[in-house]
């Protein structure tokens, strides 16, 4: 990675030495890969405990969903962005894919350990959009007004 | 909003009737501009109570920085996509922007109570990138040597 200099490097005690303030750092382009609306919302689907799925017996927790389920649930993603993104989740390590030999195949997505240590940001990050819209929308209103 | 499924209706509870797995949902494009590196980095920089400023007498916790102090920090961001992601986190009323009259002007940028509400979870996105980089790569060495 690149020289940081002594107030950078303070900043890197937690994370072995990556530091995303340093522009060629490599957790750098990892916090723009995971700093992305369609991860966070895989990542809630995959990780939800939530009754999305009212037909499955699923007790809770993180579970497998079919790459039909999830594009169902994440209305107006693109069949290209999702594979991609699924993509780069597998190879990052935060899902594995599964494909079941049936016809047609069957493929289904879970969350990893690796995944599911960051389901709970990534639920917080839309639950805070979805909690804080109304503050939003206010706040905008206002600002617009003022410049107006 | 759009209509919704009985099935995303039973997601809304968290958030006043929000739900950013619908396309038509305001929420959507919120959790859109809030995954975002740059947005992570300006909140981890001015929720932090880390000692990048080793010049300051401040004692941790959320703090006001001036503009220049963002674009050294958050080494290689452009000055328009500064500029623009700070305008925009402050017509969504996450940080005020305060102008004293020096000369030249000083622009300092500090976080609201809704910016720091959202601190934890951006600081936290960075300090999974940094903390999980090795695991990451070695995921993506694995996939690779598979797919080879």
């Amino acid at each position: 990675m690149a020289r940081v200099t002594a107030a950078q490097r303070r900043e890197q005690d937690a994370g072995a030495g990556y530091n995303a303030f340093v522009e060629a750092c490599p957790s750098r382009k990892l916090l723009d890969r995971i700093s992305n609306k369609w991860v966070a919302l895989i990542l809630a689907a995959l990780g939800s405990d939530d009754a999305h799925q009212p037909d499955s017996a699923c007790a809770g927790g993180p579970r497998a969903m079919r790459y039909s389920e999830l594009a169902r649930l994440l209305a107006g993603v693109s069949q290209k962005m999702l594979t991609q993104t699924l993509r780069s989740l597998e190879r990052d390590g935060l899902v594995t894919r599964t494909v079941v030999p049936t016809v047609p195949v069957t493929v289904s997505y879970e969350l990893t350990d690796l995944g599911l240590s960051l389901y709970g940001m990534m639920r917080g990050l839309k639950a805070w959009a979805e909690a804080h819209m109304d503050d939003v929308l206010a706040h905008r209103e206002a600002y617009d007004t003022r410049l107006a």
